[in-house]
């Protein structure tokens, strides 16, 4: 039987990866697949430095079109990352009827209903696992796996630089901005950590897995995002103290009036599998009706995790090709005619547990008042400390609430902060008591 | 389009499960297959009992033989469980060109190959995500999900009960008999719980995902299987003082001289997250070349979880026969012709370390003697704890060796246990040290 002939766009750290992933085990592959992936060109602009990848003489190219022109090509990975040029050589692959594979979480969360949509009409695959936990198996788990079940809850770790730092608070008491050098200069980190530290990256991730476990569309925008660039090693410890450990959640609940669909700063109970999470491993939990609670784990980000999910999808659609089975599961993963738009809650509406750290005035009636603006607004408080030590004469006081409304929550904030004996902002973490 | 009609062989717990996912979830799996999945016929001798699934009249029959022969079944589910009928069923099924869905972890153990061979031989799909860890997408995630990795190493807690029966002697102090007691009076463990507590129905597990994970066929009798039933909770206690946790784990390694493949306790270090594995959940950790480590967890058994498994292949097989791709992933994950027959190590090639606990005379010299003969089998001690109680005259030596050769151990605990200063059979348990 004929190979599978595969171009990839862009040839950086992912790229090498995948690259190696090919080579090294290209008889694995054939043995499984039955016929080789033969990685026939490789287009970056940088087509001089060394990866230290066998490649032969010829494949690797400054011209995209190459690609994507080449009728010999079955399948474009896309590893280029960012918007463009990414998505329009992603739109006339698929145009030219190549099924493509790609990490690009970024262009999908922003374009990927553009993107489904295209490949659905021309009768392309477009595979994605890369995208979403590095080499996890979590979008074909969530598609495939538990295909019988009704998904009603994701939490997930699902950004490695952000929860490295995490750990590193947590473990070493240290401050986010050191911890955030540190995770620098071990190469966790990129020169700007914007994306990863203020949850953006996080929410591209969420959003794809919202469309795939909930059968709607794509929509990045109704993710409620918050970043851990504002906690403290004062709150590491108090969250301690509770019972809690702190976590960038990924948050998705089917609930019966919409989806809640957030990322932000979460305090998980201690002994939770995902509070034991640590480092730059990401993992997601699902809450399946039929299959109740499952947790998949691993490394999330790397050159050869995610070149090992690049070609994991790379065998599936290659299957298809060979099967002439192309689009035999949708992209993501009901029906096209089947996905429905779903009310996404504003984070208004939201009722959880809270933890608020005050910095008041050290002086006696202070946590009076401050309960009385939450009683007023129908908070009711769990637990309050107040032993932290006095700072420029403000005293921190940290309290766990009850259930609330986020609404009542912000309203009360908005209050307490105005007044003369509170300085500062409040911090407020959301807390996310299930069990696992 | 054609809706598939699925036939259901055993209409006990987990195929009661199964139908209640194809017909409460029934409107959500066609929206994600194209077409309905028909749960046509019912086999089961008890046609009277109500299980409480809205199944249409006439659905239940006392009659296989009317599921294997009805032309309109594109797919049988075998849900009987044990080794006959389910065997024969099975392969007339498959000789009827029909597709098998099984759950049945035993009969795949012993007559795997035969039946791989057969439905490779028929051009038909033979799958068992449910076999191995319930809800737990274990076997699609190794066939496809890592499917570019050599896998290197795999340690699973694979057997619920089991793993409910260690939570409770590790958590409360109890021992085996009364925690093994209490997992039968809330249904965890059968009256006759030997499959499960003496790690028979963990091997036969671990014999597929072998298959699997290293492209071989399945060689049950190589796998070295050890119980949990003389886990004491002194060995609790002290595995705790030392830092580990003991789960029953299956434990594969491919190495460069052969498979290691073994069932037994083991001492793994408390902080990992295999050991945080509690009560009656699953959990397998993968090693693969290219992706690293992977953790996959969730319910390992019960009625609904096994049911979202068995659907997920229905889905599967649904959508191959949509496809006209029958057959598009090989049983084992790789090409017929590329099952390559590996060697399995005797367990007494295993290079370890060990627990012992050694039951002495309480007098001054014992500590020596034991020492003497370790040191001549070239076996040395990382750590030694003396300080339990006399009972009887004895006293319990506890020990952790360095890293040695299970055959000299074996000779050396021979002569041990035969030197009159020491009472009784000296408990041996592995330690599992690599972190995760």
């Amino acid at each position: 039987m004929k190979p599978i002939n595969v171009g990839l766009l862009g040839f950086g750290t992912v790229g090498t990866g995948t690259a190696k992933v090919m080579i090294e085990n290209g008889a694995l592959i054939e043995s499984r697949v039955g016929v080789p992936l033969v990685l026939k060109k490789i287009a970056d602009l940088d087509t001089t430095t060394d990866r230290g990848v066998a490649i032969g003489p010829g494949v690797l190219t400054a011209d995209a079109g190459g690609i994507l022109n080449d009728p010999e090509i079955d399948i474009v990975i896309e590893l280029i990352g960012g918007y463009e040029p990414a998505r329009t050589f992603v739109l006339q692959a698929i145009s030219n009827k190549k099924n493509v594979v790609t990490a690009n979480k970024a262009l999908l969360a922003r374009h990927g209903n553009e993107i489904f949509a295209a490949a659905a009409k021309e009768g392309v695959e477009i595979a994605f696992e890369a995208s979403v936990g590095g080499g996890i198996p979590l979008i074909h788990s969530i598609k495939e796996g538990l295909v019988a079940n009704h998904v009603k809850t994701l939490l997930g770790i699902l950004n490695g630089t952000a929860n490295y730092i995490l750990t590193r608070m947590a473990d070493e008491g240290t401050s986010f901005e050191k911890a955030l050098k540190e995770a620098q200069e071990k190469g966790y980190a990129e020169a700007d950590p914007t994306f990863d530290v203020e949850g953006i990256d996080t929410a591209h991730k969420l959003a794809i897995l919202i469309a795939l476990s909930f059968g709607m569309p794509i929509e990045l925008d109704a993710v409620h995002t918050e970043g851990i660039s504002e906690i403290t090693p004062f709150d590491m410890e108090f969250s301690r103290r509770f019972g809690y450990r702190i976590k960038l959640l990924a948050i998705a609940k089917d609930t019966a009036d919409g989806v809640e669909a957030r990322v932000h700063p979460t305090m998980i109970p201690a002994a939770s599998m995902l509070a034991n999470v640590k480092g730059s491993f990401n993992a997601l939990r699902i809450n399946g009706d039929m299959v109740g609670d499952i947790l998949l784990y691993g490394r999330g980000a790397g050159m050869m995790p995610t070149g090992s999910a690049i070609v994991s999808d790379l065998v599936d659609v290659a299957r298809n090709i060979l099967h002439d089975a192309v689009g035999r599961v949708p992209a993501i993963g009901c029906q096209p005619e089947a996905v429905c738009d779903r009310r996404v809650k504003s984070v208004d509406e939201l009722q959880t547990q809270y933890y608020f750290r005050f910095t008041a005035v050290d002086s006696p009636g202070v946590l009076s008042k401050i309960a009385g603006v939450l009683g007023a607004h129908g908070i009711s408080v769990e637990s309050v400390q107040q032993k932290g030590r006095v700072a420029k004469g403000n005293v921190p006081i940290v309290m766990i609430t009850h259930e609330a409304r986020e609404a009542d929550v912000r309203k009360a904030l908005t209050e307490i902060d105005n007044l003369p004996i509170v300085h500062g902002k409040t911090m407020l973490i959301r807390i996310e008591g299930e069990g696992d």
